[in-house]
C-alpha cells in the first residue's frame, strides 16, 4: 500500500500514536499511509492506536487547543510547533435558561463557534495538515459546501501552503468570499455537491501532492473530531455527560465524540458511565434519521433540500456507523422541518446569546423534539453541540428578525416604540 | 480616603478591589456609583483600585476566559458564577509570515476574532454587565454601529436581561440581523453615530434601571478592555511586548492596554519592561493621527468617511489620552487609506489564515505603514490587535476577490484553470 509517495515522505513517519489503519468492515490492516478504502472489501479505514501511558496532568499542562490531546490524535508530539491555526477549547456553557425552555434539567451548549473560522472544522483540518505534513503533501485541498472550504483555506494560508478547494458555483456570496479571501485556488464548478466530490475523488488519484483534507487523507481528518468529545468531557470536569445531541451530515462527527468518548473511559481518564448518543438531521435531508425510525440497517441516499446546506450530505458515508453509535447506546436519531430549523437558531439565540448557523438550529430543534417524543431523557445531563456560525448562514433567518422599529432621534419616539412592545 | 468612601457605598454593592471613580483631569474622587462624568470639572472618571496580593499562580488557577483577572476589574469575586458569555483567552498567535511581509522579526497577533461574538466589545460589554448587576440595574443598553450591538444584545440574552439597542438605520443588513436575533428591543433610529449617541445620553438619564454601557457604566465597560493588555503578556510568557499597535476609534482601548501593562509591572506580574504604543487609525476618520502629527492637545472632531465603520468616531472621548500614552511610551499614532485597509485585511488573511473585520486592517496596514517611515522598530517584538470579524465587513473586500474561475465538473478543466494562475 506504499507509493511514489514514500521517496517525499519524512524519512521516519511520525504520527503519534497511530500505529495502522484498520478496515471498520473487515479489520483489515495497513500501515500508516494515505489510504481510506479497504483494498480487501472497499470498507472505510480508520486509525488504530497503541495509546501509552496518559494523564489528566499531562493534558491540563498542554497546550490551550486541541493539541492538549495530540497524545489520542495521528500528529506527531511536537505538533503545535508548526504554525497551525490552533483551534478547539471552545467554551461549554451551562446552558440554563435554553434547558429551561426545552424542559431539559441539567443542559450543556457546547460552542464550537469559537474556533478560527467559526466552525468544528478547523479541529478536523488541523489534524488533517498535521498528518498531511508527515505523509509528504505540499498542498491542502477539498470538495465543500462551505465550511470545510474556510478552514481549508485559512489552514493552509497560516502553514504557507497551497490549498486548491472546490465549491458548488452556486454557493453563497458570503461563503465564497470567506474562502477566497485566503487566496489559495479556489474553484467553483458548475455541479451539485456530489458532482463536486466526484471530482475531487478524481483529481486525488491524479495529484500526488494533494492532500484532500475529506478524501485521501479522510482516516486522520476524521480523528479531529474526537477532540468535541475530548473537551466536553475534560470541561465537565473529567465526567462522561449523559446524553449529548449531535449534528449529522456524513456522520463523521457523531461517531468520532461517541470513539472520544469509549477511549477516555478504557484509558481511565473518566470513569465509563454509561451515555448516550442522538443524532441531528433536517427533515428535507434525513437518510439517517429515516433508516433509523424504520429499524433498517441500510441509508437509502436522498436529494437534500433543506436550509440547513452544511449538513445536505445525501448519501452519508457514515451513515451505518452513525446508526450503529446510536443503537448501541440507546438513543436515536431524528429530524427536524426547516421552519424548527429556524425556530432552533432563534431560540438559542435569544435564551443564551449565541448565534448558530442553521446546523445548530437542527441540533436545538431536535433536542426539543426528542425531549416531546420521550426519548430524551429530561433529568439527565445533556450536551448540544452547537458546531457552526450564524453569521455564514444569515439568509436563513433575514425574514424573521429585524428592528423593532424606525424612529426619528428623539426619546420620545423611542419610548413610544418600546410601549408598542 | 478609602474607608471613607467605603462608608459611603451601600453594604451590597461589591465590585471586587475597586475602590472609588477618579476623574482623569482634575484627580477628584467619587464613590463608586453609576456616573461618568466629574461633577467639578467633566472630566471623564475612571476606576481606581485598591488590589490586594495577586500572583500569577492566582490568575493561571482562574477560569480560562476574562475572570482569570477579576481581581483586576470592577467586578465581585464570583462574577463567572453569573450566567455571562465568557469572553476572552482569545489566541495569540505567532505571526512569521505576516512578519517576513511588514519586515518584521517578532510579530504577533492577538486574534480576537474568537470571542463569542467574534469582536473585543464581548470583554467590555461582560465587564459592564457585571458592574451594572452589582449597581443595581436591570436593562443593557447601548448606542452601537454594530460590534457593541452584537454584544451588548447576546450578552443581555444569556443573561436573561432585557436589552435596548440603538442604532442608526443606514447600517448593514449584516450588522442589524446579528444584533436582532438575540430579541432584545433593537430600535433603529433616523440619524448618524452621533445623533444615535446624544439619544443614548438623554434617555440615560430618564430611565433609571438602564445602563448604557458606554454612557452611564461607561467607566466599568472600559475597564474590560484592559484584559486583552493582560493575556497579551501572560500569553507571551509573563512579559510585555516592546511595541504594540492598536485600533482607535473613542480610544479607550488603547488608554486601557497601556494601564494594563503598567498594572501588571506595578504589581511584580511582569518586570516593567519599557513598551511603545502605537495607535492606528483610518484616514476618513483620523483626527487623534491629525492631532499627534500636528503636535497638538486638541482632537478637532471630524466627519467620518471610511470603510471602517467601526472606528467611525469623529470625536473620540479618549482622544487625549491616547495621545499621552502614545507620547509618553515613545510610540506614534499613524494613518491609512480606505485602499490599504483592504491591503491590510488581504494580506493578514493570506500570510496567517485570519479574516479580520476593517478595523483589523486597519491595525495590519498602519503596522506597515510605521516599519515603512521608520517608526516601529522592526527588531522589537511586536503585537497586533485584531480586535473584529471579517464576517461582518464583506462588503470591504467584496470586489477584490473571488473564485479563481468557474468550470464545468472535469478535473482537465480545473487543471486547465490552475495552469492560468
Ligand atoms: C456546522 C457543521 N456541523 C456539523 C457537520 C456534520 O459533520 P459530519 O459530516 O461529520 O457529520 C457539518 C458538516 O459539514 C457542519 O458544517
Ligand atoms: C473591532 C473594533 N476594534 C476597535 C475598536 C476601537 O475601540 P475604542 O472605541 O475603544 O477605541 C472598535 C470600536 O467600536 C471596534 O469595533
Ligand atoms: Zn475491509
Ligand atoms: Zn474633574
Amino acid at each position: 500500500m506504499t507509493s511514489a509517495l514514500d521517496a517525499q515522505r519524512p524519512t521516519t513517519l511520525d504520527l503519534g500514536s497511530a500505529r495502522a489503519l484498520s478496515c471498520r468492515e473487515c479489520g483489515h490492516q495497513i500501515p500508516l499511509a494515505a489510504e481510506f478504502a479497504c483494498a480487501e472489501c472497499f470498507g472505510p479505514l480508520e486509525v488504530s492506536y497503541e495509546f501509552g501511558k496518559i494523564t489528566r496532568a499531562d493534558i491540563e499542562a498542554g497546550p490551550k487547543s486541541i493539541w492538549r490531546y495530540r497524545g489520542l490524535l495521528p500528529v506527531p508530539a511536537d505538533v503545535d510547533t508548526h504554525p497551525n491555526t490552533e483551534p478547539g477549547m471552545t467554551r461549554l456553557v451551562k446552558a440554563d435558561r435554553l434547558g429551561a425552555a426545552l424542559g431539559i434539567k441539567n443542559l450543556w451548549v457546547k460552542d464550537d463557534t469559537g474556533n478560527p473560522t467559526h466552525s468544528f472544522k478547523d479541529r478536523v483540518v488541523a489534524v488533517a495538515l498535521a498528518a498531511a505534513r508527515q505523509l509528504g503533501f505540499s498542498v491542502l485541498a477539498c470538495p465543500s459546501t462551505g465550511n470545510l472550504a474556510n478552514a481549508v483555506a485559512a489552514a493552509a494560508a497560516r502553514a504557507g501552503w497551497d490549498s486548491v478547494v472546490l465549491i458548488p458555483s452556486s454557493l453563497e456570496r458570503a461563503k465564497i468570499l470567506t474562502t477566497a479571501v485566503y487566496d489559495g485556488a479556489l474553484i467553483a464548478v458548475d455541479g451539485n455537491y456530489d458532482d463536486v466530490n466526484r471530482l475531487a475523488t478524481e483529481l486525488a488519484a491524479e495529484h500526488e501532492d494533494w492532500a484532500f483534507v475529506n478524501v485521501n487523507v479522510r482516516p486522520y481528518y476524521a480523528e479531529g473530531s474526537k477532540t468535541l468529545g475530548y473537551e466536553v468531557a475534560e470541561q465537565l470536569g473529567w465526567r462522561l455527560p449523559g446524553q449529548v445531541v449531535i449534528p449529522v451530515a456524513s456522520g463523521s462527527q457523531l461517531t468520532k465524540v461517541d470513539k472520544a468518548f469509549r477511549e477516555f473511559g478504557e484509558l481511565g481518564l473518566v470513569e465509563a458511565t454509561p451515555y448516550r448518543i442522538f443524532g441531528a438531521q433536517a427533515t428535507g435531508c434525513s437518510p439517517v434519521s429515516t433508516a433509523y425510525k424504520a429499524g433498517s440497517d441500510v441509508i437509502r441516499p436522498v436529494k437534500p433540500d433543506t436550509i440547513a446546506r452544511s449538513l445536505a450530505i445525501g448519501a452519508p458515508a457514515d451513515g451505518p456507523y452513525v446508526l450503529d453509535s446510536v443503537r448501541r447506546t440507546n438513543g436515536a436519531v431524528e429530524d427536524v422541518t426547516d421552519e424548527e430549523v429556524v425556530e432552533g437558531i432563534r431560540l438559542l439565540a435569544r435564551t443564551e446569546g449565541i448565534f448558530a448557523e442553521t446546523a445548530g438550529g437542527v441540533t436545538v430543534a431536535t433536542a426539543k423534539k426528542l425531549v416531546e417524543n420521550g426519548k430524551l431523557d429530561p433529568d439527565a445531563e445533556t450536551v448540544l453541540l452547537i458546531t457552526g456560525d450564524g453569521l455564514k448562514t444569515l439568509d436563513a433567518v433575514e425574514d424573521k428578525i429585524g428592528p423593532l422599529a424606525t424612529v426619528p432621534p428623539s426619546a420620545a419616539a423611542v419610548r413610544e416604540a418600546l410601549s408598542r412592545r
